[in-house]
């Protein structure tokens, strides 16, 4: 056994407090961030950290986290019958402890989440073997969501530089962790992941099958398939991505392709389909794969193995004719109670990422859509985490309920933690983004309070509302290093002399609410008359009319 | 005088080479930066860097750069009548050498060109006092283009930051750099920067006005305005940003904004109205200002005062009140033949991005939008070069013709070098994503390109065909340091043993054009068949019937 250190990623944000939501019974605490204003306010966030924050709490990675859904899970086992997922509960018409934690987290109410659940159009990772979650939930009338991959390969990398690499992701911001180890210790890297992991952990069982027959693709069978998902199941795995979409006429497909199948698993089941010429085992077996996974709650993550590796490939056969086998084993997985998600994207250009998200919610019955990015070009190696944060903004806003990230590392090497965190941040910002744009309620009060903050020159306040708190008064103090600069009445920009913010409380104490002239509602509306693109309309679409003296 | 430091931003990228296109006379020499591949090809991209980049080249910053169009602006002199604008020429059916330059730097014909900006659809900023600048051009029917921001305050930086700050950023393509001082030198920063910069440069002379009337806005005149203009035209400066827009009574519109007025010169102008209780001078002596724009050639930038400062006053009476006073100075200064773009955004949500540019197309006669941005969010500073990326590849792909760029140190602090990178960077990726998106001829060979390469194995050409060649290359050898590595057939996500890209060599070498299974014409359109938007449509929107073994 590989000795673990602490680590470092469990020192709070700072500005941040932890605080708890409390549900209808005591163990129902959910957590979230507050920042306590300088004037006397708190902006409540959405917390994903886990307890490692909490400053109350002693964590010791030797010990894992409390678990803190195990009597859940007892209650039911104990009473049970039917199967055992959230979507059964929830066709049932059981809003389960876990249904009520997220409804909490998410300001909705239980009914709605439960609605939510048993449509099939949101999931509730939470194996039954992993207790240790804080239960969250991903659909496109929720939070959008982000995924950070960790995982070791054969080149590099250690077990406690993966179980570090998940908390630090989890502490900016991360929803779920995918372990895609595939090297040495890759079972050991995968237990204390998973004893440490306030969030549910995804894998792709395929990856361990693979290192079992020694890395020979035509040598994996169902059998050895179906052992690596129960061992993996028996570890609380919360979520498995499945290539069962990779059939054996949609190989041929590829081969129109510039950059072929850029998928690990999609090439895998590729390799096995060609080698044997026959049916991938995970679309023959898909029935008792199905049986396995509503056993333990795990989710099905329908892996995407004919994604594009570059915007020439978009959108095409290959990838559309497997997104349809995905929406055909989205019914099956449900027929079993098996809560299921579809993977998608990869390299698309903006112009093709709506037809993505359309045509994935038509195929797939309204099954959340968890997408890699995408990258909106591909000319930018190491600035990859920005090429695909401006399409999994936009697809998000369409519709995507989870957001895999991309590190600066991708194409080029495995992400360090600095990547992690790179690739973190730009992922929660196309995820709020995408929130405000859809209206989600209540999304918009973050930003309000921060700009309030900033016309405000409450300086503390706007670092300590910040994505990144550290990074933002680290950037500030570079230009005005000086204590009383953070409360002064100008910034760096403008300098002490001139500032616009100043003029702009002029503007508001004199026209503003109270003002010496103060805008009657009558002024506002007129000067909205140009806003309106139904004025414009109206106006047969030409240029606007203007007035004497406009 | 400052002592002037040579800088070390003019050593080449590396794996590319400086070429030039000639056009129909030998003087007209368009500057490209060539990659060469490894098979034997080459690809041609464009180039901002200026002769710095040019090891054949020697570049002395005190002696400024080859006044590479002095021949041409004294030859129309020669025998000129009517004003000397590159407009004026386009309307006279005139194709100047600058406009066959553009040409051959877009690929588009010179007839093209002129058509183009004769409908005011696109600029050529190139004053006739900056013969330094290589020509391009501006508009929503050529690449997208990106500006960078320099420049120092009242607070920081120093005269050669600022043209090695320049030089650095066209070397990472800028394509037009403002100059933004408003501290101490303000005329000697600007000189400098002038004579060493192959760009365009853009200042606000609104802010060296106001430091000659020592930062009282109230203080300010027409006469003192216009003498800064005079000041700065007959140093070079190709274009000028001018918040003629600000009305008096746009100002109260402000007043019900969470952050009010946020641009500096927005915010001067309103200070302005409201001492004096008096219309706008820009507005009332545009006339006069157009006329000394004509005289030089130097493009207006209608400025936006009263952009939104936060994602809650996006697209508000103010904003667009003023955008539709800038569609009537865009017509009044065409009347005077001066070439003008409208300045744009700031911080607007993903949802009502598009109306900006539509609205400005329709107010604005079709002049380009140049945007700054806009930021999606308002929750990450320290990383707003991304919330800005999202929403500037948004807005260019509907339409916007240059982007303004925002480094990471927007709110914080003035960018250092660092900075300009990450900003120039993160917005030729957002500009190089829209070009593809718009399906800008020519625009998708270097994605081609560069995935071509990755697909083969061929580190050094992936390398010298990315954006940033030094980093992507410094990314990879943190994980695979050895030479060896670069040549070889794997990667350091799956390591040696298994490789995605070597299956999918094998599915094109069995169904690719040529294989032993090669796939028939009517398979593939079979396959594509689920892709179809129509098909779809044609069953009514519901689920895609599942035939027999789907």
């Amino acid at each position: 056994m590989t000795e673990l250190s602490t680590g470092t990623s469990v020192v709070p944000v700072i500005g941040a407090h932890k605080g708890y939501l409390t549900g209808s019974r005591p163990d129902i605490r959910v957590p979230v961030r507050r920042v306590h204003l300088t004037d006397g306010g708190a902006v409540t966030l959405y917390d994903t950290s886990g307890p490692a924050t909490d400053p109350g709490m002693t964590c010791d990675v030797r010990e894992g986290l409390p678990p803190l859904r195990r009597r859940w899970i007892e209650e039911r086992a104990g009473n049970g019958t039917g199967a055992v997922t959230q979507l059964a509960y929830a066709r049932r018409g059981v809003v389960t402890p876990e249904m009520e934690f997220v409804a909490l987290r998410e300001n909705r109410s239980p009914e709605f989440v439960r609605d939510e659940i048993a449509a099939g159009r949101a999931v509730l990772p939470a194996s039954v073997r992993h207790p240790e979650t804080e239960p969250m939930i991903i659909g496109r009338n929720f939070l959008v969501k982000v995924n950070a991959n960790i995982g070791n390969s054969a080149v590099t990398s250690s077990v406690d530089e993966e179980v570090e690499k998940m908390t630090w992701a989890t502490r900016w911001g991360a929803d779920t962790v995918m372990d895609l180890s595939t090297g040495r210790e890759i079972h050991t890297t995968r237990e204390w992941v998973l004893r440490n992991s306030p969030v549910p952990i995804g894998t792709v069982p395929l990856y361990q099958a693979l290192e079992k027959v020694d890395g020979k693709a035509e040598e994996l069978s169902w059998e050895v398939y179906r052992d690596t998902v129960v061992e993996q199941a028996e570890q609380g795995v919360d979520y498995m991505t499945v290539h069962a979409g990779v059939l054996l006429r949609h190989v041929p497909l590829a081969a129109r392709r510039k950059t072929g199948i850029v998928s690990r698993g999609g090439s895998i089941m590729a390799a096995w389909c060609l080698a044997h010429h026959r049916e991938s085992f995970l679309y023959t077996h898909f029935a008792e794969l199905c049986e396995i996974l509503a056993a333990y709650d795990i989710t099905f993550s329908l892996g995407d193995g004919l994604r594009p590796g570059c915007v020439a490939d978009a959108n095409d056969a290959a990838q559309f004719a497997e997104l349809r086998t995905l929406g055909e084993l989205t019914r099956v997985a449900r027929e079993h109670d098996v809560q299921t998600m579809v993977e998608g994207p990869g390299h698309v250009p903006m112009d093709l990422i709506k037809e993505n998200v359309e045509l994935q919610q038509e195929l797939c019955d309204e099954a959340p859509f968890y997408t890699l990015g995408p990258l909106t070009t591909d000319i930018a190696p190491a600035y990859d985490h920005i090429t695909s944060a401006i399409g999994a903004a936009m697809i998000a806003w369409w519709g995507t309920a989870m957001l895999c990230y991309v590190t600066p590392k991708e194409h080029l090497g495995l992400p360090d933690r600095d990547d992690v965190k790179a690739g973190v941040i730009a992922y929660k910002i196309a995820a709020h983004a995408a929130d405000v744009a859809k209206g989600h309620p209540g999304a918009r009060d973050w930003d309000d309070a921060l700009s309030e903050a900033r016309f405000e020159f409450r300086w503390e306040d706007q670092f300590n509302l910040s994505l990144d708190p550290e990074t933002a008064r680290a950037y500030h103090d570079e230009t005005l290093p000086a204590e009383p600069a953070k409360t002064a009445q100008f910034c760096s920009m403008c300098g002490p002399k001139f500032c616009s913010m100043r003029i702009s409380q002029t503007v508001m104490d004199k026209y503003g609410p109270g003002g010496e002239d103060e805008l009657t509602e009558e002024e506002a509306q007129q000067a909205m008359l140009v806003k309106s693109r139904e004025f414009a309309e109206a106006q047969g679409r030409g240029i606007l009319p203007l007035t004497e003296g406009e």
